[in-house]
């Protein structure tokens, strides 16, 4: 197909699109501009266009219009993700789920609930809290739920609860020619054919698109207890996590902040914590038992030279407790004010975090670049921030070269290119550096489910 | 390629595969039987030939060369999978496993392991036990580890510690193409590409044969306490699993034996217990929390209705408290002596299971058929066992509208036609009625990684 034959199919297209779906389909630059103005540090590159999605129905229609027409489909949640997700690299149709943000029902004897992908876990939580329920996976941001699944996110209370690898009991998806289908039921476990739902989850949109999900809950624990305690090391602070994984302690959170990261906390919310190595962590349970879990952890920390252990059990002291942790971001943002936030995550054994963490800061250091860390220290799983001056071309070849060497590491020491932000575009050649012929299967079965290449292109895999 | 083609490159293979695996491959029929003389109440179909292969590399040459000639491998662990997952229906090699069973490594800070596909869920235990790890999935067989996870099999422990599906960080896979893939590392989470660990994990050997495996291991709890609770009825016990569900009371095992089960296992085991629907529980924990939640659970239990609670922490007296349980795939069997036993699985949510387990009791009462009921109650998972009598074949042509109406019952409440047996060659229609438009996006996967259909054909679905 020529250029010109394209751009008349696409014009084709959107007369068709606008002639369908009205004023919910937009070419406007605002619109279009915004839906590619997310988190990400990679260069933005928005959609031909904007269509606002109201029903399965409808995603199968735009699909199956787009498909015809070969013309991109990139589907859009909040546009929280970090690694250029929504970009449009190719043009495309953003296709934007937010106003298919219904619960559609909440089972509260099987403990699940089902939705459509644009409901917000915030919003889901908001509507769960009534009934003593609550889900779990907490990145952060307010992401959508249909994008959470999609780019296998997870979180805080990962090492508790899972990441929405294990959250999803099944979803419905419109694949690339249009067709629907329904990945697993309300069963808690099935071995009925391959695991689609596990293979929807983490796709990133090139798969399909999500058009609602089934999800697990948690009942809200009778008591929830927050700690916080400070380490001479980064080696003291991991290895007070292994001790309490391997005895067991069902930590529901258990978070890292390293020396720079509290520095940064200390200057953005006016505290007066020690500037060292800190644990974050949150037990969940009946009253004895969390507080059961509170004095063996406190035995562990002193074990391994943990400072003054603080904790507290009602929810006003907790916040106060952890205000650090849940001002981390911002007050990374806060320590270099117009730089740019260059969010990247990488996952280890558990065992090689300490190792990990130490040689990822010494390469800061000597680098001279300003990068918090902060680790859900449960999983192996670590954040750096750099924070990049966007007029110093220099600065971000220097970052670029220290996350190659941030990657290297991780998986030479076992563990993945990202735990929990994805490849999109920034980690595609990280991808094949773990998975090698792993992505040749990869692309055979995105071939086999998306022979026109036409959703999300140019995410995961570099096709040729 | 014609008939004649074909076993002409079939004994051509069979030449190359003698000479260069020596007696460790062999056609002889009595290995052969051994190969389909499973557990599995289908026809047994032996293949052409057993290779017993030693390594990755070997698993590689052979695919290779089967892929080259045409012919069929069907991997092969322990037989004691139950759908006809090692029948040979279009003939074939057996690969069997059996002597790939070193422990590779165990990882303790890290709480994994990596083991090779032969190692049986019982050898591994024995080798982690003096370092106070295990490995938690029980299917009850002592299967070995690749078969497991080929089968997404589960057990007695799921409701705590998860399935193969949970249990497996990562696999190296040779596929079709003898091609070696390894699909994941030692990071307890990634985001990092499509899922192929998840994918590999219950696709039954159809896409790849599973050459080593990671797993997740844990700490033996401190305290282990085991208890026995009779009910009223199948509505009684299941309404006490909800309630502890609910209240997050971290059950580690809980077991629905039916009244003709228990029936079953007081003339088995000799023992005198109530012959009424009856839960076997199981709590882990250190030994306050484990205390308390025997104590919660008894109390739920008196609530729901729930006869004399005992309990017992003591291993001997533990084993004693649960014999009935341990005995109960004997006690179905000796039943009826000399009968064929079908062993079936399907799993709803456990809203459903009550009404879902009675229904299908009065289905077999209304059919005369004996068959007692097994519930990994905590998952909706229940296994059902027709005794059938060899020589009656219309008891079988019951059996098998029985089985119809079962998973016709599984589906509409949402629920699954398998909870942990597999497709194999005996539910192949099932997963079609429960999958739908799913099952081609399986079969687009399938053809997309084994275009010959070599590997495992004629399982899972019915390929044209």
């Amino acid at each position: 197909m020529t250029a010109v034959m394209g751009q008349d199919r696409k014009r084709a297209l959107f007369a068709k699109l606008g002639a369908r779906f009205g004023e919910r389909f937009s070419l406007g630059q605002a619109l279009r501009e915004q839906h590619a103005n997310t988190l990400t540090w990679l260069k933005r590159e928005p959609p031909d266009a904007v269509l606002f999605a109201e029903s399965e129905a409808e995603i199968a229609e735009a699909v199956k219009l787009c498909a015809e027409a070969r013309v991109p489909v990139i589907p859009f949640g909040t546009g929280t993700s970090l690694e250029g997700h929504v970009n449009a690299p190719f043009g495309g149709v953003s296709l934007d789920l937010s106003r298919m943000n219904r619960i559609l029902a909440v089972h509260e004897a099987d403990l699940d609930c089902t939705v459509e992908p644009g409901v917000t876990r915030k919003a889901l939580n908001d509507d769960l809290r009534g009934i003593g329920l609550f889900f779990p996976v907490d990145p952060g941001a307010d992401a959508s739920l249909g994008g959470m699944a999609a780019t296998r996110a997870s979180g805080t209370n990962a090492v508790r609860y899972g990441t929405m690898r294990e959250a999803v009991l099944g979803l419905t998806a419109v694949l690339a020619d249009g067709s629907v289908i329904k990945t697993g039921g309300r069963a808690r476990k099935s071995s009925a054919g391959y695991d689609l739902t596990r293979l929807m989850v983490g796709s990133e949109g090139t798969l399909g698109i999500i058009t609602s999900l089934t999800l697990k809950l948690y009942g809200i624990p009778e008591t929830i207890i927050s700690a916080v305690c400070p380490f001479a090391s980064i080696a003291g602070a991991c290895n007070a996590t292994i001790a309490a994984l391997q005895m067991g302690l069902p930590l529901a959170r258990i978070e890292l902040l390293d020396e720079v990261q509290m520095r940064a906390c200390n200057a953005y919310s006016r505290l007066s914590l020690r500037e060292t190595p800190t644990l974050f962590v949150e037990f969940h349970g009946t009253r004895a038992s969390a507080r059961e879990q509170v004095d063996a952890f406190g035995a562990i920390a002193r074990a391994e030279g943990g400072g003054e252990f603080a904790y507290a059990e009602r929810q006003e002291e907790r916040s106060k407790l952890w205000q650090a942790r849940h001002d981390a971001y911002w007050a990374a943002r806060g320590l270099k004010p117009g730089a740019e936030v260059l969010s990247t995550d990488v996952c280890v054994p558990i065992s090689a975090l300490a190792e990990c963490v130490t040689a990822t800061r010494q390469d800061i250091d000597r680098l001279g670049l300003l990068a918090p860390i902060v680790g859900h220290v449960g999983d192996g799983n670590f954040h750096v921030l750099p924070l990049i001056d966007p007029s110093d071309p220099a600065e971000r070849r220097k970052v670029q070269a220290f996350l190659d060497r941030l990657v290297a590491r991780a998986l030479a020491a076992g563990g993945t290119c990202t735990g929990e932000h994805g490849i999109g575009q920034g980690k595609i050649n990280y991808l094949t550096a773990e998975h090698g012929p792993g992505v040749s299967a990869m692309i055979a079965i995105k071939k086999a489910l998306d022979p026109l290449n036409i959703l999300n292109p140019g995410k995961i895999f570099a096709l040729p």
